[in-house]
């Protein structure tokens, strides 16, 4: 009987917890550091961008899995890659994304939505935790993975707010 | 004879002009001013952005046709009409949309892409000459509008760049 009682108090108590957690504040920095725009050809994208900003064409570097935080795909490993381009604008960067194969949201997102804007990113702290948070929003990762130095989140809030979000971590 | 050889000349040379015209930048501005989401429910949206955020949920205001600069869809006058709420972050505003029925691209995206991130808009100066150069490199104005004190292009740069834009002038 007391079992009984006791684990209907942690339950409650539990579930409590997650409801006021699903409150809290999630992101606290308001500092907006990327807009990614998926394309289906870099070098021509990279280019027109170039051409229409009046700036030099950027450098692309490749996205893959690293070591310190390897790539998952709604949870389970993935071999996905990207080539990357980015722009600096005053006050943030425009990243230019191709997927290159293997599972990843960026080809997720040009499958049904064609080119287009697929995420914001925020610089953060603590993205381990804020995952959490989010999930208990209904707002599952879809993918994170890391590279040299940093790890990244992408947090599906469409059902929430609407798009994309990415958490950007520099270690 | 003459008329003719002055005609090719006249053509040749608009031509030439055009296409330099075509490689020409067009945005000086580095600044990025607003990313935008279009959603269905801006109450619950900014209700949303704001828990995770951690900050006041923003009041809502309603755009629509102004005397200044009427708005077009595609050239042909529209009654577009949309509510919008804005959040501050350090380095730019994240706006949400909600359209209001009206011929507008906000509707035309909810119609075709579901939620989503509608446009990166740039603060700009000298609007209607960008509307031509970009109209140069084939992207068109598909709504543009005013207000008391500015003026808003949208460019669909999708074929060109991958995305919508949105050129915003203060007067």
């Amino acid at each position: 009987m007391m079992l009984i009682f006791v684990l209907i108090i942690g339950i409650v108590s539990t579930s409590f917890q997650k409801d006021n957690l699903r409150k809290e504040p999630v992101i606290t920095s308001k500092t907006i550091t990327q807009v990614a725009v998926v394309v289906k050809d870099i070098e021509k994208a990279r280019q027109a961008w170039a051409q229409v900003l009046g700036v030099k064409v950027p450098e692309v570097s490749i996205a893959e899995s690293h070591f310190s935080r390897p790539t998952l795909y709604r949870g389970d490993p993935s071999d996905a890659k990207a080539k990357l381009a980015f722009f600096s604008m005053d006050n943030l960067q425009i990243e230019l994304i191709e997927p290159l194969g293997g599972n990843s949201t960026w080809q997720e997102y040009l499958d049904s939505h064609g080119e287009g804007i697929h995420h914001i990113a925020f610089a953060v702290r603590g993205i381990d935790g804020m995952e959490e948070l989010f999930d208990l929003r209904g707002c599952p990762t879809v993918q994170r993975g890391g590279w040299d130095g940093g790890a990244y989140s992408y947090i599906d809030a469409s059902k929430d707010l609407g798009c994309m979000l990415e958490l950007l971590e520099n270690y």
